[in-house]
């Protein structure tokens, strides 16, 4: 049996930031969900194209042309091989869509880097 | 540039039922946004799994194994290969994602089968 996602129950399950997880596998795809505060580092990623849709609070995307800012409802699509920083003054929460393959901080590895994540 | 996507904005856009709009393409999938009402058809994507996301309202996924029943802020992912029919009372917006392959009426064609999309 078939079970449905409900996304704020899941957003309950943790609080730690820039540390994304998958609540559900779409074809070659994970949806996931995850916490955000302060500034992320600037990387793209040169496969695959990653969507993120603001679930609550506001999120600002720089790009090198201009920065995007989201709110509750709004989402970027971030083509492959564009260059972008998810920075927020307060806590925001956003639903990622991206191929399995994604690493979060695409072609940098730093200390925000997430091998592994975890289902929820 | 790239431009931002506020999914309330995009839903007043149109008032047909059961005809999905591309709001964006990510990887090989389209995201789109649908209004149903009443009932749609049984059917199976055969090599497709799909996402229904409610953004306002209450729809029924009607399984062979039993009904699921989406709020908002809810999601259902279907595998490939699940018969599956949407329902619901009164109307319900809903975020797709899918391939860029898949039919609206899966393995079916009736009338309500959409053969192109229309962007948003």
């Amino acid at each position: 049996m078939l079970k449905k996602i409900n996304m704020t129950e899941k957003f309950g399950l943790f609080d730690d930031h820039w540390s994304p997880k998958i609540i559900g596998e779409i074809n070659d795809s994970y949806v996931k969900l995850a916490k955000f505060e302060d500034s992320f580092t600037w990387h793209k990623h040169d496969n695959e194209d990653e969507m993120f849709l603001v679930a609550k609070g506001e999120l600002t995307i720089k790009l090198r042309d201009g920065d995007i800012i989201l709110h509750e409802g709004e989402l970027l699509i971030v083509p492959k091989g564009v260059e972008h920083m998810p920075v927020c003054k307060d806590e925001v929460w956003v639903v990622l869509l991206e191929p399995k393959t994604t690493l979060n901080t695409g072609d940098v590895k730093n200390e925000k880097t997430v091998e592994k994540l975890d289902w929820i």
